[in-house]
């Protein structure tokens, strides 16, 4: 069994409005020097297998199929082997 | 100046609906071998200044303040100290 952890970023470049009303209530809270925020997503995935490539080839298809939008966004792909729960 | 990685989750215990909703979409997408998703916040925040522990200090003061829920949600915040942009 793996756990998948998969970080879904904006492209650089890409607007990102949460981040920066993130940002600006920072300030307000009184946290001046933060310069920027840029909010992504963590998503864990836990699933069934022995083979550790083919369960990254997949984890890659699920994140452009499904969990990233591979036009605006970039993932990266982490797998850690662990004990059934 | 310094880069944070904030990484924010469900509690274990509380319900993921949209965790639920991917991992079933990921059945019909043919990969019946995922037993969970959770989905969670991957907030990366620019900071300037020179002092690492005061940097983490608030780092989790705005955590628990604006970035998270700490009724329900989790968060880690790792740090790294890099060069202007």
């Amino acid at each position: 069994m793996f756990k998948a952890n998969i970080y879904v970023t904006l492209k650089p470049g890409v607007l990102d409005p949460q981040g920066e009303a993130v940002k600006n209530s920072l300030h307000v809270l009184d946290y001046p020097y933060v310069d920027e925020v840029r909010i992504g997503k963590y998503i864990q995935v836990w699933l069934q297998g022995e083979d550790r490539e083919k369960a990254r080839r997949e984890l890659e298809e699920m994140s452009d199929k499904l969990l990233a939008n591979p036009v605006i966004e970039d993932y990266r792909v982490e797998i850690a082997e662990v004990d059934e729960p």
